[in-house]
């Protein structure tokens, strides 16, 4: 479906609230209002330009503290109509942030840490948030079918959000991806095609059939729906900051995949700055990443600009990207807030886990066992402030990565009787 | 530990807010709030007696709606101290109610039809709604171990609940279970213990346990803290009728393991009207079993008061108890309340999952496919009104029970090709 054809801001039928016009990261082109994510000038990505400009900070903050309890409270600051909370979706986000103050003292953290955790959403990931954008751009567009390539968190969370809102979904996969994620995907109804071949090839693929007619109607919400889907990961930014009293933390460690989420985390923050809500004044962004798929961290290290591809080979298969479209804007957003990027081997992202539960009742899928692990390392390094209001984030569900912590498993086995228990040693 | 040795409400030791005694649910004796659970009278159940008559109703709803979005909102109706939210717990409840439109159009329901999915728990189950209660009776009567028989959702439930309070933890289950379900259970880092031998001998052994000085300080939520545990489940009565606009449903479908979370519902529908937050008219209960393990169903439809024992054998593993505590009282609930208790099949059970996910995008355990399997039937069966207000509950989150859908699978596999992606007629 060509930009010229489709809906714009300036037509009738195209309502995504204060979302504006598209722009381009690189060059700043400005483009209406559709289902296209490169740059027709400079092939760089674009990005919802947003007009705010009407808005009155208090009655801003009044309407978001009586709005409903999941990401739309912020629908005013989202790329969504105004009544996006009564059209069917999942109603994802306004997750809790935790105290965490058993980890806290296990990390020597004295400035009060907290875990942002993503598990609580409809399809436990913060994929929720991120699909539930595509899914209004989607129907401002006129598409039919809900898409994308996925290993996982990403295909339940379209499957489970199309079925919801009555559309078509039709999701790529690896053909040989394990039956339990298949079988998570599968359950909610929609087509869920198997391709021969590995991600890399589901992607070209996904990437083929935009061009093509047989994808007409198709919204691919991590291809060209990307734009909207991105903005997503804006609430974590805007939830985090409302769950301290509308105020900035000094540290936040996130999670790096393709990079979106750390940058629109930044671009939130920036925006509440901006707005009046929150205090203007510094924080830092940390990355965290996988030792076994860490190209970001290696050119943070390096003190190098641009990002090396790198072959994946870790456990934290959700963050297994080895080519981060958004590496080099991590890397911007990390050294201007005076964050950092930072690696953790397979051994230490499960230690991490089993921390993370054993002291705060918290399962995490391995992308959380990488930020607890990364934030662990960097207090290690001194390059965390332990005396400075630190959140972590967790991005999505134990229960989906079980076989990271496989190993685990009965204290002891005893006979049912009282003398079996007291020679076990338990009481 | 014998209830003359533990601290009594007229102890200035103990706070458990509103609750004022236990009450023997058979004869009415009443005696201190301790670590008991059957009348030292009669051997019937112990429940908590409040004393409500401070409360002003409407200051009472404007307290309730000003809470947190937890099940703290309705701490004055539960036995627990005022100040409970302030302490470290998993805070879960307030999860969502969700209007199924889609599932009333495939069912035939005009009323409305609303699910109330407690899978956005924090272990993903209703369970951390009754262990947050056992928790705070645990501080307050001085205990320092959290333990339980379980056969896989409590046991998550209690260890995390414990990791986050800094209690110990010490959970039995039989020694046999799916590796699956260990891990989730051991991954918070408690003892799990394996005994040699099934549920009805992990039972024994725990009751063998609290009457042993081996057993000393240890609170077994299920046991000795069960009175208190059990209120956990009155918070799915206010939730409801709070998020229908303090309005009570005209039916509710409601799982049977125990019966208790049946009993403890009707019990939070009366407080409430007596309360005056919800206006005072008829309701109905239905109960829903799976036919493998259905002897509170067999006993409503023979018209009897006792229940017979069963040998379970079905996937509803959460609610397959053969010898239910509270059987008589859900008969009792049912037949006062002009509802029913009906039974599906192990086919129904998965079907009814699946509608549920290709519907409303809720991935359920085979405990949410018992109560949508026995709505549906008993729609058809024309016992169920479809022009009334109904709202079915789903208690437990699918990732844990993917077995039941394992045969869920890939719709097509295909090369990475536009013509390989045609040929499969997926256009």
């Amino acid at each position: 479906m060509a930009v010229q054809t489709v809906a714009t801001s300036s037509d009738s039928t195209v309502d995504l609230g204060p979302a504006a016009a598209l722009s381009c990261r690189e060059c700043g082109h400005r483009v209406p209002l559709g289902p296209v994510f490169a740059c027709e000038e400079c092939f760089g990505p674009l990005e919802i330009a947003y007009d705010f400009s009407a808005y009155d900070t208090e009655e801003l903050r009044r309407r978001i503290e009586a709005g409903p309890a999941s990401i739309w409270r912020y629908a005013p600051l989202l790329p969504v109509p105004a009544d996006v909370a009564e059209k069917p979706n999942l109603n994802p986000g306004w997750t809790k942030l935790v105290k965490a103050d058993n980890l806290a003292r296990e990390l020597g953290v004295t400035g009060g840490l907290y875990v942002k955790d993503d598990s609580g959403n409809p399809t436990h990931s913060f994929k929720d948030r991120v699909v539930a954008q595509a899914l209004e751009a989607a129907r401002a567009f006129g598409f039919t079918t809900l898409s994308c390539s996925s290993t996982g968190n990403l295909a339940g969370a379209v499957g489970a959000a199309a079925a919801r809102a009555g559309f078509r979904s039709c999701v790529f996969i690896p053909h040989d991806l394990e039956q339990g994620k298949i079988v998570m995907a599968a359950v909610y109804g929609g087509e869920l095609v198997g391709i021969e071949g590995n991600y890399d090839d589901v992607n070209r693929f996904c990437s083929e059939l935009i061009g093509d007619p047989s994808g007409e109607g198709w919204g691919f919400v991590n291809v060209n729906l990307r734009p909207y889907y991105a903005e997503g990961s804006k609430t974590l930014a805007y939830e985090i900051c409302e769950q301290l009293g509308w105020r900035l933390p000094d540290q936040i460690v996130i999670p790096i995949a393709s990079g979106s989420q750390l940058t629109k985390i930044d671009k939130g923050l920036q925006e509440l700055i901006k707005l009046g809500l929150v205090e203007d004044r510094p924080y830092k962004i940390f990355g965290a990443q996988a030792e076994g798929c860490s190209p970001v961290s290696t050119a943070f290290k390096a003190g190098h600009d641009v990002v090396r591809p790198q072959k994946p080979d870790t456990i934290a298969k959700s963050l297994a990207i080895g080519n981060p479209a958004d590496g080099p804007y991590v890397l911007d957003v990390a050294r201007r807030t005076g964050g950092a990027v930072e690696d953790v081997t397979d051994a230490q992202i499960v230690d991490a886990i089993r921390l993370l539960a054993r002291t705060e009742g918290i399962f995490a899928e391995t992308a959380g066992g990488v930020t607890v692990g990364v934030t662990r390392k960097l207090l290690q390094e001194g390059v965390l402030d332990p005396a400075k209001t630190t959140v972590v984030l967790n991005t999505g569900d134990g229960l989906k990565t079980l076989d990271a912590v496989a190993g685990t498993g009965l204290t002891a086995t005893i006979r049912p009787t009282l003398d079996s228990f007291r020679e076990a040693g338990l009481a």
